[in-house]
């Protein structure tokens, strides 16, 4: 039987890394999930558990945490690009890495400078891959949970013997939205796309009088490219949270939009890329990367 | 051999209700996850199966949407009230019922009255107990996390031949709350009371310097008894979210407290009471409820 | 305003130990998680910081990796009598101790005498509190998750304006067991002790004719008590977890309790305790544990 | 601004099925999670809300349970290529589908003949691609977790000033189970083919002497190849779940790979490919499954 390696990469997954930078009294805080993977000439190890080439995921680690403290963490996509290009190039047998980092949110106590309290659960992410002198950035955030209590209609839509679901020209529409968009350059004001785009994707939720989350999604998804010029490519995964309107006309009362049952299973699953006419070609930017 | 029953009680847990209110086209939204629980003489439906006396849970569920529709939910503390006298009050057999109400929050999206994007994973707590006319009400929160850079101390402890850890002038301390608070009566304003409460913990949380967890939670404590005189008794739990200092000297780097390592497990766990020397007996407010 | 501190612990939760020894060739794997907490004369740290009767939760947990290594862990419970016994033992303001530990379950792979599979999520517990010289011994499981295609009915219930629940005399019945016994003694062969109580409140699951899941509590607690003589008395928590049979007439289909939804949540909660007319006096058993 | 819709798809996700059929007295059970997904020509609901081509994911639901009922479940691979194939032959506009199975372990309870315990956390997964008149399936398993005590080994690695991690003859390696492989045919013993690529697997984990996890990775997914040959391709995510040997020589104590501390975070995770060198080009089989 003649089989052979495929594809491969490994490395050290969610070191978890808080910094503290001081301006006086005033302090900063960082809190991140920080991931690398390495790619290259990793046949050995595989073959016959040769590790020359391994450039262990414990060290892959502490590089993480030394490279905290030898600059400043900048943001997210900086210290991601920092570290990928650091293993690219220092370990000839490594030819490309992939670094994903989250960051979580805090806000400050009113009380003094150095007191913080933890944020939402929505995470700003970003998904770096070096190949080689190549690298691209994809960013994005995840567990951005919005809802809509009115302005979202679902009907037109085709029957066949299965179909049970009545029309509607109101109802709750909720999501937790996932989304990743690409860089057509690596020249970026790193913190003002991504204050831009998620600011778009909001308004876009808000403003958008949906007749189906398709709609909703390719609308976050336009105002996300129109927001920012250096983004080619948004990538959109959005449950559909459903709340379901409680019939209580059983208890002779109506219910007009009013009182709602919020299920966890099923939900659904509205996946979709809005691009460019234009983008650029994305190479290894979605390396690995979920599709949606 | 002979047995009997011992303590039990019987309902639905997690009902997810989420409700709508307009005032004209300002929509309010309230998302809450609802648990009832029914006692009283339920020995036949043990021993027997004869359910003549079981409230079905399913009830329990519709009455809970049906409630949320018939008049205003009002504070968490109001409809946890409400649902427990109706239990109690409508079934001869039932002669009391704990109605557990945990609230979601949720902030406006700028763009227009009625869209909303989810807070933190922060709850709002309510345990309502009623037996027979009585009734107690224990109110809380969970998981707020919080996180003082510095300002925290921990040394002066006994030495053992298993004690190891190195005495601090300075780190980070960082924990999830998680507090119950009883009250000595039922005429209370619930919001203004939920508002003083955190408030004054989070104040107590980042002001007060602290020489271990356990000093703080004191603090914690005494500042909610101080903000509001109808809370006799709070419990609180605190894990000690321990950020570790990296040892960066065997790669050159000094580390003054910038970079940490947040650890998952295991963790310190502070548990404690801190109560009104005149408090009132509690009753059974505290009914099944964690004792921290 | 006069305040005081009430009951409080503190210790170090979710230690994870694995252990491995040899008999020959042949490797036994125990896989744990502890958490220890202390008691005592602890009013300095709350209300000064003065730590000198602090055992640091950081030495609580070497302690429990030493003493895996000091002498053979045995039994959870002998490990939790060992560990509550030395804290109290060792330091004189700590005056009592409580010790929880789960035991995760592992079978072997048939390859060779080191290899392993973890088994399902079930886990063996045991909470052990110390008190001075005395101590109690509460073991139990939890996450057994057991299932009935029929023998379950419910049915005679109360009826009121909100009751809409269909009588059935065939349903699924499932739950999560989680159950905890009292011993009335600490001179136990623990290991037959959890097997022979295990098999009892399964063969009574699938054995009893149920009408309510209550009675299935009952006959479950009951099975613990007649198995195990030195057993004074059974909590168990048991989800309801409900399998809706889904609605296929809509498509021509009839539906003879073959084809099940199974629902998230909400679900019912049958919370019961049965105890032996003779079971001592329970003493300091249940502290801080949950009511059922 | 110019930008067009790219790829997407849609369709309701977890769909909780289970499943009771009847020999006799014998009760059969089957649980099952399944998510169907739906492509084609969707563009209109994305741009402007027209729903006309948009099967709706509530029909997809009442599919997957009328479909269990009109014949029997079979295999999951059967049903998803069932349930996938009605999707793109009812309806015109829709040329594609993925159906997403797991398969929730449960096993037999001695005392009858319809009582059950439910398993391991492990399922067994299926995902099919259809496309037009093609159809392809990937199988797997997720969340098998394995270690072994001993027969691991991790040296030979490079070093940079950044590498601390000691080389080592006598390691735990333990993992969880992600793996996926694609068929080159349909003509498959679905039930067989799974039961002997997971005993490869698990047979390969354990007899392999691993000088790396890379080298152990590739050994198992060689195994499924040569045991199944209408396997083409296998694709592992193997955690390395880090047991890390307590130092105990503070306490006077040697610890000769007898007491472990098992790690949450960070974790190593090593992805590979394995492939046959004639193995069928994979079409659309991969379609959004994750990379490893």
């Amino acid at each position: 039987m003649a089989v052979h390696l495929g594809p491969n990469q490994y490395g050290k997954a969610e070191n978890r890394l808080v910094t503290v930078s001081r301006n006086g009294s005033v302090h900063q805080l960082r809190d991140l999930t920080v991931s690398t993977s390495l790619r290259g000439e990793l046949a050995a190890t595989h073959l016959t558990g040769d590790n020359s080439g391994v450039v262990p995921t414990d060290t892959q680690k502490n590089t993480v945490y030394a490279f905290a403290k030898e600059a400043p963490v900048g943001e997210i996509e900086e210290f991601a690009l920092r570290l990928g290009r650091h293993f690219v190039g220092s370990f000839e047998q490594i030819t490309g890495a992939r670094v994903l980092i989250e960051e979580h949110p805090w806000g400050r106590i009113a009380a003094n400078d150095h007191s913080f309290v933890r944020g939402s659960d929505e995470k700003r992410t970003t998904a770096v891959t070096v190949d080689g002198s190549q690298a691209w950035v994809v960013s994005g955030l995840r567990d951005l949970v919005v809802l809509k209590t009115t302005g979202s209609e679902f009907h037109g839509y085709p029957r066949d013997k299965y179909t049970t679901l009545p029309e509607t020209n109101d109802r709750i529409l909720a999501t937790a939205v996932s989304a990743q968009w690409r860089f057509s350059s690596l020249d970026v004001d790193w913190s003002k796309s991504f204050t831009d785009a998620r600011e778009a994707m909001l308004t876009a939720f808000a403003s958008t009088h949906s007749l189906s989350l398709q709609q909703t999604l390719y609308a976050m998804g336009e105002a996300v490219l129109e927001a920012r010029p250096e983004i080619a490519e948004v990538r959109l995964s959005l449950p559909n949270k459903h709340h379901f309107v409680v019939d209580l006309s059983k208890f002779g009362l109506e219910n007009n939009n009013e009182v709602f049952y919020a299920a966890d299973r099923p939900y659904g699953l509205i996946e979709g890329t809005v691009l460019r006419d234009d983008a650029p070609d994305a190479g290894l930017a979605w390396h690995t990367l979920p599709a949606f």
